[in-house]
């Protein structure tokens, strides 16, 4: 993961000789950890990952994980009690001046035990540094939320076929990730949503007991997790035959996704692509109803740290990846969104999911 | 949630007039904000929980949040921008002396931006208080965990029935994870381990491509998650007619559960559990191949807090709930592991997970 690494450093300008990505306790996990050492499996609780300026990376790891840590072929430390992580740790930090440290996603507890192990050295928070090299993807990484992304949508097209009326939400999700960890994803990157009626007008709505009805809309927001990378993708269906509010307030969204769609281009700004959906809705009877950001990036966490939204001042650049998810809420009556995870190329935007975008009647 | 505070201000002896549990980006979320508050549902990013010593609890909230946060019954400060979010955590720290802060889950940044916030303040770690005051569960927990933990139980029993020689670990983790779903759960607590023959003697395998063959242990080690709170079993079983060897190691490890489940009682240390298992296996010829602790707490977290092992300083006391999973692994042939969740009470253990413990033959 030499290339990452060195990428790494060149977004951080004040003389950093090591950077350290410290893990603690599941769910306090720094991703950047997997991202520097390149494992794509494991947990690593207590393991730290060693940057060096030339793109050299060292592996502390618990012996737990030793078999699984040698898959990355980097230098490892293994440690079998607190005492050896402590030594490791102690002579790992030995000699560095200015080290950085993910703010971030680094507990206070760890942050606190690295400055006490090395007590003469400045510390310093490279967590937007960390962002911006995350943002853009390698070769690598863009297989890998390939594959998350066609998960989601194969699942979908499995599943759906028999969704209809009567069925409960909570069980379509659960067929969903049923469907999805049978096409090899290690499971679902976020509780799947599966809002119908009026519970489609809730963005963070989960799942729950309602039954679907005839008219409903369904908002179905998922996606897999393939080798820590993940997918978000969203659908929005309608219980029966489609009202003609139904189909405008879908065509609508649909439109701004597109309008959004076209300036996902390398040097766009963030704020104009969630600006193209946004005026496009605002413009319309559903002024007001977009009530969220349009996106954001997706890696190794479904919100990888960039957005697409107005207090966003992110310039798209080739190789990062979003999600474009515009949405209408009308409270009381119901919601529609529709995502997709979008690989942002020179020639121009590149879908990664592909599911049908039309919509479907249940 | 006055009682769950008012508790942990007693397990805190140095002055503190205010602890903050401050959640950050997922999955940096504490869950003891979730505990302070008794939110079952919801993410809350960004958001904090403002506790008081009289066991008073305010929720800074974002606007997103704020219809879950509303069923706490506890008063809100909701936010819509930075600049409101940092108006409330300014206010609600403001005039307060000694600040409480769980170190091992906050993250760096967010400590540093609450003692920028309250520079007169001092700031000091209360997470050994906050794992004491969580080990300890109360009726309503207790009532959450007995669900996760039986909704685990009626999984395994829905889908074992149908499980034998050519099924595909993975397909195995996918078909418990719908089930457990199926049956209210929110997900699984944690990625389902499936391992089947050599597989079954790494503990931290998960699940892969292999298909069950004749002869082969298989280990199955899954959880549910239901309103956040977490179940934690293990099984395993045989492909086919056990041997004589396969049945012995079964029955030690069985064996060496019941021996610890009799240790199971308030007043016993930690460390005596463990070794009542322990001592058991190292007494036959599978000495030396019970290569991790005996147990966890579990609730909000899969691992809780504090755990049944050698290195542990912690005592039983009532109301606690302990995975009680010794193992035998024996590489390249195989492993047991039996784990059961187990609260303690005046009267000894209560299992909360009922899957049945004889080996059973698939």
């Amino acid at each position: 993961m030499t290339t990452r690494v060195r990428r790494l450093y060149r977004n951080i300008d004040d003389g950093v000789d090591l950077v350290v990505f410290a893990n603690s306790t599941e769910p306090h996990i720094d991703m950047s950890f997997m991202y520097a050492t390149g494992v794509t499996d494991g947990l690593f609780e207590g393991c730290a990952a060693f940057c060096h300026p030339d793109g050299g990376v060292e592996i502390m790891t618990s012996a737990l994980e030793e078999e699984t840590a040698t898959h990355a072929n980097l230098p490892l430390h293994v440690f079998r009690s607190r005492e050896e992580r402590e030594k490791h740790l102690k002579g790992l930090l030995k000699g560095h001046r200015k080290i950085g440290l993910n703010h971030a996603e680094i507990t206070h507890r760890a942050a606190l035990e690295l400055r006490k192990f090395a007590p003469k050295a400045t510390f310093v928070d490279v967590s937007k540094a960390v962002i911006h090299t995350r943002l853009v993807k390698d070769e690598r990484e863009i297989a890998l939320l390939g594959k998350a992304a066609r998960i989601a949508s194969d699942a979908l097209a499995a599943v759906m076929p028999d969704v209809g009326p009567g069925d409960v939400e909570s069980e379509i999700a659960a067929r969903l990730v049923y469907a999805m960890q049978e096409q090899g994803a290690t499971g679902a990157s976020f509780h799947t949503i599966v809002g119908s009626g009026p519970n489609s007008a809730e963005p963070h709505y989960t799942a729950g007991s309602r039954k679907l009805r005839d008219g409903d809309f369904v908002v179905i927001d998922f996606g897999a997790k393939y080798r820590l990378y993940c997918s978000d993708v969203t659908r929005t269906f309608v219980v029966g035959k489609a009202t003609e509010k139904q189909q405008e307030i879908y065509d609508t969204v649909r439109r701004a996704q597109a309008a959004a769609m076209r300036m996902m281009r390398p040097g766009v700004r963030a704020k104009t692509v969630d600006t193209a959906a946004r005026a496009l809705i605002d413009a319309t009877a559903y002024r007001g109803r977009f009530i969220h950001g349009l996106g954001h990036s997706v890696g190794l966490a479904v919100h990888d740290g960039g957005g697409l939204n107005q207090a966003s001042d992110l310039v798209l650049r080739k190789n990062m990846v979003f999600t474009n998810e515009p949405g209408i809420y009308v409270p009381g009556f119901g919601g529609v969104r529709i995502e997709d995870d979008v690989l942002i190329t020179s020639k121009g935007p590149r879908l990664l999911s592909t599911a049908p975008r039309d919509l479907i009647e249940l």
